[in-house]
């Protein structure tokens, strides 16, 4: 239960969030929890679309801002419910993200006229594929409730601003060969040893290095998984390596499928997912205003975040939250407790100022 | 029914034991008809094991030799019951190796003091595991029933005579890596990219080919089977590569194994699988009035058959037999009609002369 005094602190709603289950596809508890919280605001309004949860104010202000966070967490793994040690709460979501969910949710309940107007967004099913992602189907259906002229995603940054994102595309590259078998493979062509060509040109790749409004991003182009075989006995005809080719800003989709085509121009590619970058935005008065108040110099976003579906819908969208990004989806995920109370601190300051 | 005038006639002999049916495991009718077949000779004394018959002459010959062949066949591919056309039989079995066992069968059946003593042996299971090869459980059981000077398998070689056969070995070679995030991936170690050594490797080694008793062995060592990834935006920390080792009979498998090993020094190496090669054993006169017999050059067998556990217990061993190998497990598996008439032709002037 999301009582008022639970709501009010920061802390205390991120252990309750973290301890209602909530992997992907199960979030319709934390979804109703939720829900009933913001309902009792009567600064809010609030929909329901499936699993996810919208509250605005109208105060009528010049500009809307969103802060939005998913309700969804990776497959548990022993890691709840939460436990306290000291200055640090452990458990599953406690970085990605219910510690963000938690900063945004006490803002809504308890800040009744913001600076800017503010939509507030939780959703679900971030962490699977993008057909499920709550965000990603209220901007199809709903793009309208998106419209702001600035949004912060609180997904983990470790109370850093992290900035636009990197692409990410996936291939699947594949070398061929000719089956015969192996007590005379004279008589076949070895697809697998063909594929050496592949892992030599990824292993000799130098990725990019780009830097844009202050933020550098850093490339990266692997091979993710590979296979092939038919049997024991049988030279394969077959070897299929699929490569995740994460890239900056600055390149298109388009530039970024051109440019593994050409590397492995020897090969058979077929694209087989995709996602765009975003730039990192900073060149808004409230982007800037609230870079003022964090006060630390923005960082490149490394990882594919949702501020890409933003940034597509033409919002500028950073991240910003108490989590430490390298703990998200580890056994041993946690977040610190004042990390928390900086980043409500924060966000409190920049909204009410 | 195996009648006086069928085992007289390999080429009909032929036709009756093909359309017995006996995929490996469901030999009993075909063992049962071996059998009374077998016992009905007064020249032979007959034993059964299992679905294994054996049959032998003692005549107090100086020399034993062991004619022998599976019963069992590869699983039928809607190709029974056989068919002839003009000098074909097609049928699961006519080459490997029912046209084989008819040459035994039908010698056994009518040579009542050959030159040598002989031992027909006939076995189940050939086809599947090595736990269950007929010839593989007698000779843990009752090795003194494959005691001999020299032994013809009548497996599949178009009338040559193939002799010895190469070991094979499988091994799992692994390069190891540390997971990351792919969008962090510089955090991490690709195992799919180190694994490029090893791909490197088996495309630049070059196999031996070895010359023993005129029998030319080619080696081969081929990637048979690759995996590696964890998810599609993990930097993967393993990559198995599984190898298949062909070695000619001047090897031992602890030679090979150390081979391999050596090849692959900088990662780990796991030996899975391996079976012995046998010398092609050509050097005693009984081996070398069978060749002049055929009247043809021997040849290297490159697959690797039951010759080798013969050659384990110290009989020379080769194969001879009407059907070509290249056919066995097709699905238009057959057999040419002179092929039987000639190899009986062969088998019955080397032991009646």
């Amino acid at each position: 239960m999301l009582s008022p005094e639970i709501l009010a602190d920061p802390v205390e709603l991120t252990r309750v969030l973290v301890d209602v289950e909530s992997v992907s596809g199960d979030e319709a508890e934390l979804a109703d929890q939720v829900e009933t919280a913001l309902r009792r605001a009567a600064h809010l309004s609030v929909e329901r679309h499936g699993n996810v949860v919208l509250a605005s104010t109208h105060t009528d202000r010049p500009q809307r801002v969103i802060l939005a966070g998913h309700l969804d967490t990776v497959p548990i793994a022993d890691n709840l419910p939460s436990t306290v040690e000291g200055d640090v709460i452990h458990g599953c979501g406690t970085a990605d993200m219910k510690s963000g969910v938690a900063l945004a949710l006490n803002l809504a309940a308890t800040v009744a006229r913001p600076r800017y107007d503010v939509t507030y967004l939780f959703y679900d099913c971030e962490e699977v594929e993008a057909e499920r992602n709550g965000l990603n189907r209220l901007a199809k259906t709903h793009p309208e409730k998106l419209a702001a002229d600035f949004a912060i995603l609180l997904e983990p940054t470790y109370g850093l601003v992290e900035a636009g994102c990197q692409g990410t595309m996936r291939a699947v590259v594949t070398a061929v060969g000719r089956r015969a078998h192996s007590a005379r493979s004279w008589l076949g062509v070895n697809a697998i040893h063909a594929a050496g060509a592949i892992l030599n040109t990824l292993e000799a790749y130098e990725p990019r290095t780009v830097t844009i409004d202050g933020c550098t991003y850093r490339e990266g182009l692997n091979a993710v998984r590979i296979a092939g075989g038919v049997a024991g006995n049988v030279i394969p005809d077959e070897c299929r390596i699929e490569i995740n080719y994460r890239f900056a800003p600055d390149r298109t989709e388009a530039e970024a499928a051109a440019h593994v085509r050409e590397l492995f121009a020897d090969f058979a590619v077929e694209i087989t997912d995709s996602a765009p970058a975003a730039m990192p935005g900073l060149a808004s008065a409230i982007a800037k205003e609230f870079l003022d108040v964090v006060g630390q110099p923005p960082q490149a976003k490394l990882g594919w975040t949702d501020v890409a579906r933003f940034a597509a819908l033409g919002v500028p969208a950073l991240n910003f939250g108490p989590g430490d990004p390298n703990l998200a989806h580890k056994r041993d995920e946690r977040v610190e407790i004042p990390k928390i109370r900086a980043g409500a601190e924060v966000l409190r300051r920049w909204l009410t100022a």
